[in-house]
């Protein structure tokens, strides 16, 4: 499996870069991943007092069945490689947004910011074609 | 692993039979996890326009790391054993709510509801030992 973070300051045009790049690579054929961090837990993905939102306050880990989509809640580190080895372990590629500051990671830099890592420097969705090129290189790192 | 089902009509009390019977579960020192039937898709686990809800119109699988949690989701069957296989592996019991209609779950049925398989007739959280030992006894059916 690949794995390769899209990094950036916010509103640099992350999300927009990961979406094209989903899109081309789904039309290549392959199963793939997105995984992103939300550091300061601003994602609201369950509303208090709801079934789920209650249970998951007591039991280890939580799904919700709804038609056609699977929600689930666990307990987690901050940790994108543990999370994608244990949820994406039949995926070609998972794309990463966010985890800036994650060593170890290839990393695309979206507008002016540093990371280690860095495979290419882009601005907006400008270089999606090289971006595939360097994924199709890449050999597996995870 | 054991799994049983809380099956009910709206506002039985299933949500806090299956909350009381997971606390109970853990004081045990078990795995606990809960899976909720949404069949009309009233849950909404994800803001329309947030990245992860975008990115789940075109990857395979989203999942979002939030300090300490981890929400994922995913495509998924009208299928409570087989997401249980899939994402409860290592846990020792997995309660559900609802599926009332499915049969080969052995169901706790709380106030008058008529299903197949059910181990026991309950009125609230009132035979919650009683649950407790039925469990205890209960073989491994997953």
């Amino acid at each position: 499996m690949k794995v390769i973070a899209i990094v950036g300051y916010h509103n640099s045009g992350k999300t927009t870069l990961a979406e094209s790049l989903v899109r081309e690579l789904k039309r290549r054929g392959l199963r793939v991943g997105y995984v992103k961090h939300d550091p300061k837990g601003h994602g609201e993905t369950d509303k208090a007092g709801s079934d789920t939102h209650r249970l998951f306050e007591v039991a280890d880990r939580v799904a919700l069945i709804s038609p056609g989509k699977l929600t689930l809640w666990d307990r987690c580190e901050d940790d994108p490689l543990g999370v994608v080895k244990e949820y994406f372990k039949d995926f070609d590629v998972v794309i990463l947004e966010g985890f800036k500051s994650r060593r170890g990671i290839p990393k695309i830099a979206v507008g002016e910011v540093e990371a280690e890592n860095v495979l290419l420097k882009v601005e907006g969705t400008d270089q999606l074609n090289h971006i595939i090129e360097l994924l199709e290189k890449m050999e597996d790192n995870l």
